[in-house]
C-alpha cells in the first residue's frame, strides 16, 4: 500500500474510532435513562444526549474526514487496499453522505419535529384520539419526504422509500421486499387457516400469577443456558427491567432489559431470550474489528434473525424446555402442556403481542401502508380506515380503536419508516440459517435437548457473528447459507412446527 | 449593560455551558463504571472517559472562550455587569487559566503517570510493598512540582503548594492552614488525653453481624429522615454500592453510594449519613444558577462541612436517633448504650476509620508531609519513616507496615495533593455553622429530637446553599457565620459531647 494512502487510511480510522466510541457513550447515558436514572434527571439528560449527539454530528461530518475520504478514493494505490480496509472506507463514506448530504436545518427540524410527535403520540395514543396525533405526523412525515428525497439522489435508490430502507437493510429495496412479502403472507394464510380449523390448546397455564422475584431467578436461568454471561467476573453483560425492553451496548459490555409483567410470566421468558439472542450477535463480533466499522452487525434483519432464531427456533422449541423446565423449581409445569401453550396462535391486533405465524401479517400490514404513503398514494388522514380494514381482510380482526390500531407502535412517530420490514426480514433469515445448521449437523435439535447450545453458537459466530459489517445483508446471507433471501425455508419450519402441534 | 459586552457575555456562558453539561455526561459514565457496568466494560469505559475528557480539554481551552474572555475583561462596561456575571466571568477565567497555563504535553504525561501510579499502588499496598510504590510516587510527584510552579505563578501564590491548595479551597493557604490546624491539633490532644483516662465505653453492639438487607433498610430509613429523595415519582437521588462511598451528579440528578459491611453494620449508617450531606448540597443550589458556574458548591471544605455536619453533627448525637431508633425493627438496641458506642474514641492507624476526635489528627499528618515534600524538605524515600513517627508521636499507634501506613489511601497516588487539608478545614466550618444555628434557634437540638430537621435544612439553604459558587470559602464562612475560620466552635462543641459521654 502507498504510503499516503496508508496514512490516510490510518487516520481516517482513528477518526472514525472517535465516533465509534462517542457513541457507544450514548448509548450508555440512553441506558441510564431507562433503567436507573431518577425521575427528576430528564431534562439534564436531554441536555446530555443533545450536547454529545450535536458533537457526534459535527465530528462525523468534518472537512477532516471528507478530505480524507477524498484522497483516499481518488488514490491511484486505492485498489491495493484489502477487502477489508475497503469496506472500511465504504461504511465511512455511507454515513458521510447520510450524515452531509441532508442540509443541517432539514435534519435540525426533522429531530425537533420528531420529538414533537413522539409526545403527542404518547398522548393521543392515551386519550384514544388520532385527530391530536394526526397533524404532527403530518408535519414529521412531510419532513421525512424531503430528506428521502435526497437521499435517492445520493443513494441513487428507485424510489424515497427505497433510501430510507437501505438505511437499516443496506441495498434492499421495496420492490423486493414486496415480491418475498407475497409468498410469506400466501404461505402464513394458508397455514392460518389450518390452525383455526384444529382443536385449540389449552393455555390457562399461561395466567398463572408468578411473582417477579420468581420471573427473575427464570431470566437468569435463560441467560445461563444461552450462555449469556451475567455475573462471572470476566461479564460483559446484565438483566435490568425497563417498560420496553432492548438491547444495548458495544462488544464487551452488552446489556439486555425485560419487563416482568406478574400476570403474564412468560413475556419475560420471550423478551429476555429475545434480546440475548440481540446481544450474543454484538458480543460475538471479532474483536480485531474493535472501533472499526466492520466491527458492528450487518443489518437490523440480520440482528433480528439472531433474536428470533434464539426466541422462537430454540426458545420455542420443546428440546430446549426439556433441559430448561426441571431447573424451575416449585412452579409443578408439564412440559407438553406448556409448549403447546407457548406457541398457540392466535390472530390479534397488537403486534408486539403477536405469535410466530400471525406476526409477519402484522409486518406486512405496516409495510404496505408505508409505501403507499411515500409513494403519495396514501394520506395521513386515511391511516386508520386503511389499517383497519387490512386487519380485518389480513388477520380477521376487528379495531375498536386507534390505540390498539394505527397508534400502537412507537415507530411513526419516531420517524422510523423502512424499519418495520426488518422485522419480518429477520425471521426469513432465521429460517434459511436453521434449514443451513440443519443440513450441516441434523442432530442440533438432539443437541439442545441435552442442553448443548454449543455448536449452534459455534456455527453462528463463524458464519454470521464473525464476518461483522464486511457484507451486505444480501452477501452475507448467500455467504452464510448459500441463497437469497426465500421465504420457503422458514414457512417449511413453521408448517413442521405447527403441523405437530395442531395435530392437522 | 453595553450590547457587545451582554452579547459577548451571553456567548460565554452558552459555551460554559456545554462544558457543564460535558462534565455531568463524564460524572455519569464514571458513577455507572463504579456501580453497574460489567467487569468486562473497563477498557470500553476508558476510551470514552478519555475521549470526553480530551473533548473537555479542547473546549475549555478554545480560543473561542479565550477571545470572550478578553473582551469582557478589557471592556470599558465591565464594571456594569452585576455581581453574579462578574463572579461567572472570574469563575470560568480560573478554569481557563489553569487548563491553558500547563502545557499539554505536561497535562497529558501527568495523566499518563497518574494511571500508572494509581495501579501500581493498587499492587504495593496489595503486597505491602512500598519499594514498588516508591520510583512512580517520585515521578508523578516530580510531574506535579512542575505543574504548581507553573500554577503558582499564574495565581501569584507564595508557593507551588498553595497553588495547588488553591485548586480545592480557593484563597486558603498553607501558611493558614498551619496555623489553623495548630489549634486544633493541640485542642484535640487535650480533649484526647481526658477521654483516655476516663471509663470506656462497651462498644460490643457494634459487632453484630446485621445482614445488608437490614442495612439497605436503615439506609432508606435515614434518607428519609433527612429528605433526601430516592423513591419518589420525583425523587432525584438513588442509593447504590461502591467499594468506597462517594457522591456524584447535578441538581436534579444526585446519586450517593454506600458499602454494606455484615460485620461492621454501623460503617454504611454513616457514610449514607455523610454522602447525603453532600447530595442534599447539590441538590440545593439555586436552580435558576444552573449550568452556570455559580451554579456549583463553594470549596471541597464547604462541601465536607455539610457531610459532616449530617454524619457526625446531627447523625451521632442522641437526638437524632430518639425518633429513628424506634424505627429499627426487630434489632433490640438501647439508645444510651447505642449512643456511647458510636461515638467511641479510639486512636487507630486508618483516617477512614477514625472517630470524630482523632480523626482530623489523621489530615494534620498528611498536611505537614504534603507542605515539606513541595517544600523539597523530604523525599519521597523519607515518607514512611516521616509517617511512622507521626502517627507514634501524635496518634500513639505503632504502624506495622506501609500499607496500614503512607500507602492507605488513594490520593497521593491519584495526584491529588493540597486536597487533604479540606477535609479537616470542612470539619472546623461545620464546628462554626451548627454555632451559628445554636445561636439563631437554641431549641435546633429538641427539633430533631422531634424528627423535624426542616429548619437546619432551611438555614443551610438560606446561608449556604443558596450562595453556590458565588464567593470564596473564607466570604461564605464570614457571610453565614460571621466569622474567619476559628477552630474554638468546633473544640467546643467535642469538648461538651465528648465530656457528656465520657463522663469526664
Amino acid at each position: 500500500m502507498s504510503t499516503d494512502l496508508h496514512s490516510s487510511y490510518k487516520k481516517l480510522i482513528v477518526k472514525n474510532k472517535d465516533l465509534i466510541v462517542l457513541s457507544s457513550a450514548q448509548a450508555m447515558l440512553q441506558w441510564d435513562m431507562e433503567t436507573m436514572m431518577p425521575p427528576n434527571g430528564v431534562s439534564l439528560r436531554s441536555e446530555q444526549l443533545a450536547l454529545l449527539s450535536g458533537l457526534q454530528h459535527k465530528m462525523s461530518t468534518s472537512s477532516a474526514i471528507g478530505n480524507l475520504l477524498k484522497t483516499i478514493f481518488k488514490h491511484p494505490a486505492y485498489e491495493s487496499l484489502n477487502e477489508v480496509e475497503k469496506r472500511n472506507v465504504q461504511l465511512i463514506k455511507k454515513n458521510y453522505d447520510e450524515q452531509t448530504k441532508l442540509p443541517t436545518k432539514l435534519v435540525a427540524e426533522i429531530a425537533k419535529q420528531q420529538a414533537i410527535t413522539v409526545n403527542t403520540w404518547k398522548k393521543a395514543k392515551a386519550s384514544r384520539n388520532f385527530n391530536l396525533f394526526k397533524p404532527e405526523l403530518e408535519k414529521l412525515v412531510a419532513l421525512n419526504k424531503q430528506a428521502a428525497s435526497i437521499l435517492m439522489e445520493a443513494k441513487q435508490t428507485r424510489t424515497p422509500y427505497d433510501a430510507l430502507i437501505d438505511i437499516y437493510e443496506p441495498k434492499m429495496d421495496a420492490e423486493n421486499i414486496a415480491k418475498i412479502f407475497k409468498d410469506l403472507q400466501t404461505g402464513l394464510e394458508k397455514l392460518l387457516q389450518k390452525i383455526k380449523t384444529a382443536t385449540q390448546p389449552d393455555t390457562r397455564i399461561l395466567l398463572r400469577k408468578v411473582p417477579v422475584e420468581k420471573q427473575r431467578a427464570i431470566a437468569k436461568l435463560l441467560v445461563e443456558a444461552l450462555n449469556y454471561d451475567v455475573s462471572s467476573p470476566n461479564s460483559g453483560g446484565r438483566i435490568d427491567e425497563t417498560e420496553h425492553p432492548f438491547t444495548t451496548g458495544y462488544y464487551d459490555d452488552v446489556r439486555i432489559t425485560t419487563h416482568y409483567h406478574v400476570d403474564r410470566w412468560t413475556s419475560s421468558i420471550f423478551s429476555v431470550l429475545h434480546e440475548t439472542g440481540h446481544a450474543l450477535y454484538e458480543q460475538g463480533l471479532p474483536q480485531e474489528w474493535k472501533y472499526q466499522p466492520v466491527g458492528s452487525s450487518c443489518s437490523l434483519g440480520f440482528h433480528e434473525s439472531q433474536s428470533r432464531l434464539y426466541e422462537n427456533i430454540i426458545g420455542r422449541s420443546k428440546e430446549f424446555w426439556i433441559k430448561v423446565m426441571p431447573k424451575i423449581k416449585g412452579m409443578k409445569l408439564e412440559l407438553d402442556e406448556f409448549i403447546r401453550a407457548i406457541n398457540v396462535v392466535t390472530p390479534s391486533k397488537i403486534r408486539i403481542e403477536a405469535d410466530e405465524v400471525t406476526y409477519n401479517l402484522h409486518v406486512i400490514i405496516r409495510f404496505q401502508i408505508e409505501k403507499d404513503l411515500f409513494a403519495d398514494k396514501l394520506t395521513i388522514a386515511d391511516l386508520p380506515t386503511v389499517w383497519n380494514q387490512k386487519y380485518k381482510q389480513i388477520l380477521g380482526v376487528s379495531v375498536e380503536n386507534d390505540s390498539e390500531g394505527v397508534m400502537q407502535d412507537t415507530h411513526w412517530a419516531s420517524g422510523l419508516y423502512g424499519y418495520f420490514p426488518t422485522y419480518a426480514l429477520g425471521n426469513i433469515y432465521s429460517g434459511q440459517i436453521i434449514n443451513k445448521i440443519q443440513q450441516e449437523n441434523p442432530s442440533w435439535r438432539d443437541e439442545i435437548a441435552a442442553g448443548n447450545l454449543e455448536n449452534i453458537r459455534a456455527w453462528l459466530t463463524n458464519n454470521i457473528y464473525k464476518h461483522g459489517n464486511l457484507y451486505d445483508p444480501a452477501d452475507l446471507l448467500k455467504k452464510a447459507t448459500g441463497e437469497k433471501p426465500d421465504v420457503r425455508p422458514y414457512l417449511r419450519y413453521l408448517e413442521e412446527k405447527y403441523q405437530k402441534l395442531y395435530a392437522f
